[in-house]
């Protein structure tokens, strides 16, 4: 139901969204054949290299990874999928900014000062929490040994016994019924609480390190930012960009003129940031290098319409509010974008039409629309620049994870930078009305003013101008009968006449409004899409649950086609670098597997390696010129000449064709059994 | 010439390079019209927002630039053409590691050490410079003046007037003749003096800070590596990446593993690096934040032949070879790579290949091929790790610049990484045929050794098994009598006798080969072939100055095709999408400029962003679905139907169709005049 409101989208997509996930829905018979294993998965992307812990062979550091080579390409896929679905699609104006930012950037952008979490000090060996997730470990820790003394099974859909090793231990204690509801009160609200809130809370729940059973100290603030010092003579501080965002800000008014002076225009930005996570042990999911995808919407704040909003109205979401959140709660409203907006649940429509969009993005790289949903910030756990917030929450084996932030920045971000620097980044609009208003106009004769009052003429002029319509109405009288007094802020007093000062009733014209855009920021974090993509896609054969199968989307796999001659003998030769030829030439990239190997356990690797299709080429391909096609999510095998086979295998990978279709037109293979066993 | 050989070039680019020449070749004729005008060109960049100071509204930090929309496009196409050219082509294995990198790493690979600039401090204002560059500077100026003092012109193809206000001052002084000499010499050996050789040059020529005209104080090393800390708690030292080399280094034996096992194989990683460098001055050639794209091909140190030699066997470089500047010339020598391999002045064939391929790429997105040159490193001026080095330089305003080394770095890296962390990076290859060896082994009765030498039993182990052959032959004659004696490293003798230790004859039969492979590295400076591509395609139209142009390839240029409606009216509306809509689904990059000014000045702001071609949507295209062609070297226009433009664009693009073939297919436009003015 959800993947069929992708439908919606822009014409140009239609029909390949269409046609992808009909593809999909007619292999998703046998992918539940087993329950998610992920030890399996990890043992998988860890053997095929899809990602490794950085500096391994130096003990490795903890939060950063490098990607091998089908991760690199993964990512790369999926960055070019990001380029294509909003780049292009929505003529966004690309940028590429500086990671290392001198200091006085992030002192005024607040992040100096506020971006920041709460840490805590193990009270005896000295090490170093964060505070918000011990209060989850332990809680939920307590929370599941008080299910194992009730003798209730364990939360399905999360795999638990994995996550209990990594949280604190559990033990089978029963606890009063108001105490677990009051857990599980603490754990809905926690990103919304202080520091002295979660320093409280350890006290009353005595809550301690899981490692070592061992108090902890008071929270404090850690800044997450890397520090450096740029140039020979260290007097310049540095700080490596914790979000792309700011590089957009400070380029405003270049990005403005580059778009002829009118918004609402976006920019977009894909590149590394950092974050000096104070313990970070999740994974893909909590890094301290990643990659983001940054668009900065640039909108009038009097009009947040999107011109493309009917185009996504009806895409159907599953929403978290804030005020469910703030209850305690955690109930989903399944909604479509256009009620949301409608119901002011959603802000404004260009909020909503990114809301929408990212739906549509994560869904065509392959994500499961069953496990995403949107959840609305809490007003305490917003960031310092937001004013709404929702996060695309993507689910997986630790819970519900945010990948893609869509904040409204309202004019928080320029404001503060033209305030600190004098730069005016504003947009200046001509009105098609002018603003007609009339009003009283001081008028000096400044020779004579000068003259008259010498030293003392500047603070008369600031006294008369800084006077309202009214003052300025009372003077005008008293200069009508010959002299006006006014006086300093001091209380010196100075005798103006109409020699000097005339008050003029005047009508002036305002053709030009000025003012300062509101961001609308939708911000994706590449390293958690990419490894919820890859959750969402692992299986295992129902035959062999050792037999572990990557379901990406063409769009997204790493090699589209593996090429498999029966053997690295020379007679294969020329025919693989024909095919090898045919699909570099249609954009398809493929890979050559000759190695020393049988046919199925070549075929097995790529299953592990998400490679969709799979070309045969034996002795008949050298007789008849044929070769065989496999599908991968069904090891279904056909048959047909080598142009043919070509032919069709291009439309699948580009998404105009489905493997219904393509068995249409190429017969069954018959040694299906042969090969792939 | 040296274009022609690019035609050996692999199958599969053949055509399309010698297609692409002809266009260039065709269209070169009125490019040399006007001189290179730096400013001219540098004003084009800044307001067409190719490039700008990063932080620039906080004033600017030196060496850090931001890339606007043209320029991330133009780099982004360059990155795409390069990972075709190598990566895909030669089916690399990408890598994306991290930058942030924990310190142990650096102070193996030598770089905490060494990786260094020499600077030198104004002993008054404590103004810090990098040494080799006030040398430089202060010599050229020097010579500059000597050469306005006998009235000779100042070096041609060198933007002289710019280069003289940004260097040392200028004054017109003779030199003696030997002086002229002196300097020249020094000048081409500069990147061969350690800091003691330039410290006493300074004082043996009176070197002045050029800026202020103060002595300056003794070289000092400047480590170039930006540090940090991981963590919260600080004890962890990190640095950002000076290059990407150490990520592909460190995953070594996970990337054997994904070749299975096999060399040669290249990985290859495109990524941010990081350089403090002491004063960048230099624009995009000297920055302190960049973009690489480095291969670290890893070979088998005995066998460096390459198996593609033979494509680019014929493709003839210019060469600076290292004898020749250490003899203080620079006279390079036409030679293709074939000959430069068999006269040994290019070490081996894999680094032969390399360069080649080099220059292939750099010719197809346009740099000049007679501004591109290979210069060998001279021996001191070698990084720490290479044994030989060849950068490819590109010529432009401020010289030869280097945008592509191309280094062997031996088992340099492989070999300090493996021992500092005791993980094994090596090949080990079955032997096709076994290597015997005959010698003398001792074995030991293990049980009678402890009993008889308790806690002496390991030192006594120890001793036998580190003896040579001859040795062990001496004490086997000893135990035949009945005892052997031993001596400790300390002096401490044991007595041996044979029912503890016999030394027997064995015959031992190797069939594994294990080594630590080499690594040839080509590492590409993306912002620097980017600025200096700039450079060469930028010119101004004969008739007019104020007219640049940019001469972007096809292949790199940020958009393809502008498309250009008469007006922004409704009813060229749906031809506008349709036009779009049919070059985005052939995947050629369009943008729409509606805004409200002439056609020609649309056009000439497209001019000045690169845009290779211009469609012109006009009341014809509305009654009788013909539209306009425009390529933007000529200028000429040409009209076709709707269709038969669309085809033919869609060929100039892709590189299947030269704009005289294109003009063979449409008929000329005879409201060119018009149009373009």
């Amino acid at each position: 139901m959800t993947r069929k409101s992708s439908m919606s989208i822009s014409f140009a997509l239609r029909n390949l969204v269409l046609r992808r996930s009909i593809t999909t829905m007619a292999t998703e018979v046998n992918k539940t054949a087993h329950a998610f294993d992920k030890p399996r998965l990890e043992a998988l992307l860890n053997r095929r290299f899809f990602y490794a812990p950085a500096f391994e062979i130096y003990g490795g550091v903890a939060g950063l990874y490098d990607y091998g080579p089908p991760g690199s390409t993964l990512q790369a896929n999926i960055i070019s999928e990001w380029r294509k679905h909003f780049i292009i699609e929505e003529n966004m104006l690309e940028l590429d900014t500086t990671i290392m930012t001198p200091a006085p950037v992030f002192e005024t952008s607040g992040h100096v000062a506020r971006f920041a979490d709460w840490m805590v000090k193990d009270t005896k060996t000295g090490d170093v929490l964060r505070a918000d997730h011990l209060v989850k470990n332990v809680l939920e820790a307590r929370l599941a040994g008080d299910k194992e003394a009730r003798g209730e099974a364990a939360t399905p859909a999360v795999d638990d016994k994995k996550k209990k090793k990594k949280a604190a231990k559990t033990q089978a204690v029963k606890l009063a019924d108001e105490v677990v509801a009051e857990y599980e009160t603490i754990l809905a609200q926690l990103d919304n609480y202080s520091g002295a809130d979660i320093g409280e809370l350890c006290r009353t729940h005595n809550l301690r390190n899981p490692d070592t059973d061992n108090e902890v100290g008071e929270p404090q603030l850690f800044n997450l930012m890397f520090a450096s010092s740029i140039g020979p003579t260290g007097q310049h501080p540095g700080f490596l960009r914790p979000e792309t965002a700011q590089g957009h800000f400070l380029n405003f008014s270049r990005l403005l003129e580059f778009n002829n002076g009118r918004v609402p225009f976006a920019s977009a930005q894909i590149g590394r940031s950092f974050r000096n996570e104070i313990s970070p042990r999740a994974g893909l999911l909590r890094v301290r290098e990643f990659t983001m995808a940054e668009i900065e919407h640039f909108v009038d704040p009097d009009d947040k319409k999107h011109e493309r909003f009917n185009e996504i109205r009806d895409v159907k979401l599953t929403l978290l509010d804030r005020h469910i959140q703030e209850a305690g709660k955690n109930t989903t409203t399944e909604i479509t974008v256009g009620e949301a907006v409608d119901q002011g649940i959603i802000a404004n429509e260009t909020l909503g039409y990114f809301v929408a969009r990212i739906y549509q993005f994560l869904v065509k790289i392959g994500i499961n629309p069953q496990r995403l949903r949107f959840r609305q910030h809490m007003a305490n756990e917003m960031a310092h620049y937001a004013t709404d917030c929702w996060d695309a929450e993507i689910q997986n084996s630790t819970g519900w994870t945010e990948c893609v932030g869509c904040a409204d920045r309202a004019a928080y971000d320029l404001t503060v930078h033209s305030n600190k620097t004098g730069h005016q980044l504003v947009v200046r609009q001509a009105l098609q009305t002018p603003i007609i208003t009339e009003k009283e106009v001081p008028e000096w004769n400044k020779k004579a003013l000068g003259k008259t009052f010498k030293q003392d003429a500047a603070i008369i002029q600031k006294v008369v101008e800084s006077m309202d319509q009214e003052s300025l109405l009372n003077l005008k009288g008293q200069l009508a009968q010959g002299k006006g007094v006014i006086a300093s802020p001091e209380g010196k007093e100075f005798e103006l006449n109409p020699e000097i000062l005339t008050i003029e009733h005047k009508t002036i014209k305002q053709s030009i409004r000025e003012f300062t855009p509101n961001v609308i920021e939708p911000s994706f974090g590449l390293g958690r899409i990419l490894y919820t993509l890859l959750e969402h896609s692992f299986w295992s054969r129902e035959q062999d649950v050792e037999r572990g199968v990557l379901s990406l989307p063409p769009v997204v796999a790493p090699t589209k086609v593996l090429i498999v001659p029966l053997s690295a003998r020379e007679e294969f030769a020329p025919l693989v670098k024909e095919v090898y030829a045919a699909l570099r030439k249609a954009g398809v990239f493929s890979r050559v597997d000759d190695s020393n190997t049988s046919i199925g356990k070549r075929y097995a690797r790529n299953d592990e390696l998400g490679t969709p299709y799979g070309i045969t080429l034996d002795f008949a391909s050298v007789q008849n010129r044929t070769m065989t096609l496999r599908e991968r999510d069904t090891m279904q095998q056909r048959i047909g000449s080598i142009d043919e086979v070509l032919a069709v295998v291009i439309e699948l990978v580009n998404g105009t064709m489905t493997w219904d279709e393509a068995c249409h037109r190429l017969p069954e293979y018959d040694g299906v059994q042969a090969v792939d066993s």
